[in-house]
């Protein structure tokens, strides 16, 4: 395929798995977002790698903000930003017209852009052009990889946890970057395998499932999380929800492919229809587990749910607990909130170390 | 996107769903193929698009065979063939070096090449190279739309059937076709959607669901299926399985997008594993309706399973009889082999009409 050829210099880059290379620090562009669900990108960078971000930019009628110190490109370059990161997203994937004369500007400026989106910065032909022109790098962090395989379900050694979701954008990644990082604390080999943009930009590799083509998603979960020792657990970015009206084939792929032997429900409380399609009441936790059970026993017979994931951000510390300490009683299922971490946390690292 | 450009012209060919303006007639390539599962296109092409095939050509080693006149591409040529159309799979949608000459030798001999795999004609630069020289197509039916958008999971008007199936290559495409083509005799308005390259080839339109990115196979499915009048049935072709290890995130997101008020379960009596994945048993038939119920009831609460497809191609009229009623009685269900037709066929009319 032409893109290919076309993106190879940045291939390159992202096949060296453990060293991606991307221009940092960054700039995070916010864009004119009003709904703080489109900015996880922007969130997750902050809250996991904030020695890469300089600070952030956003446009006039924007609402969201990373609380990071507000910059011009001018500025974010003269403070040692290499690049203007997009941290927003949009339905579907889009980006907009009135984003055009920032991303310009920010070539200008010195910085490289980096990208998530699923509309690729080279198929822009303005920015293709100025960034050639000035010596500027467009990175799409969604590219996946040229060489993604037909799955073969077979079995492959070590352990995977997958984070699963009641919807997008209530804990995913978090969920499996707070695991990752509790495992390793217990001196547990543990590696966070990222597949959405954000992930990767955190994790500096992995693969952005949601752009492969439908008959290799199943393929790409597979390469995603290899053979590996038998004690060696991976823990692996979960992406969508199999009762999303749009995004199931993702999670069904994601699912199918990395055969894990634990997962881990993703909730947010309070939360009641899927996000951006309101006719869409969201599934209960006990569904989810019945289905990730009944679609995920294909590939690993021995798959169970070893806890629940709540995110609690908007809720005070009591009424967080309550909801922690109902679910766990509810489902009889290791119940904490990552972020808030404590002796809740350490009872679902417990279930993950088992 | 660079292939966007490069694919323009058949893009539009293809934008007018009603007229696909293929080159045709066919010689239908059959390459070495000795797996009659890997040749669902030219069989299907062979069985409902007759008119349209001249004959077949086969490389040295080749076993599988369409029974029609085996033709050079020369003689092809001289018979009134318009395309070399590539009648056969093979694992991964490569299309193997050996191939090569036999490709170049139809576009000096006078043909368009007509491919439904993944690897793209367009993607070979020696053909790309020689079919401009020559001035001759090359038309890639697996080429998805440019404009399929994220699926918004709202109710749309009109009746719908999808085929779904204990596995690949089983008779989801032949029942689908047979079910329009009875449900049209009985007067009822009725219209066959194409998913797979071959039944676009038959139909003149449709949408290679497999070649979509995974974000946007359930908004490709409601493409594919409009609102319609209250009265009005669409028949999906259905793709993979449910149960398959690789193939089953485009089954999620085809049953997703298309909302169907029925369902009809394909299987093959005697296959006891998938296709290709020898360690993967084949699910029952009552497996499937129960996941495809718990999977398609997001969309379609009302989804429910209308019969049973029986491919009995192997087996005589005494064993077939058998195996239909056997499943007719243990299902509760209509069941029959659209192919054999009959009262059993009738009955399965019946309900799919009702």
């Amino acid at each position: 395929m032409a893109l290919a050829d076309l993106d190879a210099v940045e291939r390159q880059v992202f096949g060296d798995r453990g060293a991606l290379g991307l221009p940092a620090p960054y700039l995070l562009f916010l864009g004119d977002t009003t709904e703080p669900g489109y900015a996880k990108t922007a969130f997750g960078l902050r809250d996991w790698a904030r020695e890469r971000c300089v600070g952030e930019l956003a446009l006039p009628g924007a609402t969201v903000s990373t609380g990071l110190p507000r910059m011009t490109t001018a500025q974010a370059a003269a403070a040692g930003a290499k690049a203007l990161l997009i941290g927003v997203a949009t339905p579907g994937g889009l980006i907009p017209e009135a984003w055009l004369s920032t991303l310009h500007g920010a070539l200008l400026d010195g910085l490289d852009l980096v990208s998530g989106m699923h509309v690729r910065l080279h198929s822009i032909a303005s920015l293709r052009e100025a960034a050639a022109h000035l010596g500027r790098r467009l990175v799409d962090v969604r590219d996946p990889p040229a060489d993604i395989p037909i799955a073969s379900g077979r079995k492959r050694s070590g352990k995977r946890i997958l984070t699963v979701g009641t919807d997008c954008a209530l804990g995913k990644k978090y969920t499996a970057l707070a695991i990752e990082r509790g495992l390793r604390a217990r001196g547990i080999i543990a590696d966070f395998r990222a597949t959405g943009q954000t992930g990767i930009m955190i994790a500096g590799s992995g693969i952005p499932i949601d752009a492969v083509v439908a008959d290799f998603v199943s393929g790409a979960a597979e390469m995603l999380s290899p053979d590996a020792a038998p004690n060696h657990i991976d823990v692996i970015e979960g992406q969508g929800s199999l009762y999303h009206p749009a995004y199931a084939p993702v999670s069904l792929g994601l699912l199918h492919g990395s055969q894990p032997d634990m997962f881990i429900v993703c909730h947010e409380p309070g939360r009641t229809h899927i996000l951006g399609h309101p006719h869409y009441a969201l599934p209960s936790i006990e569904e989810v587990i019945a289905l990730t059970i009944a679609c995920g026993r294909l590939t690993n017979p021995a798959i169970r749910c070893a806890g629940i994931s709540l995110n609690t951000s908007k809720l005070d510390d009591a009424a967080a607990a309550t909801e922690i300490e109902a679910a766990a009683r509810r489902l009889g299922l290791p119940t904490a909130d990552p972020v808030r971490g404590g002796a809740d946390f350490e009872r679902l690292l417990d279930a993950c170390a088992a």
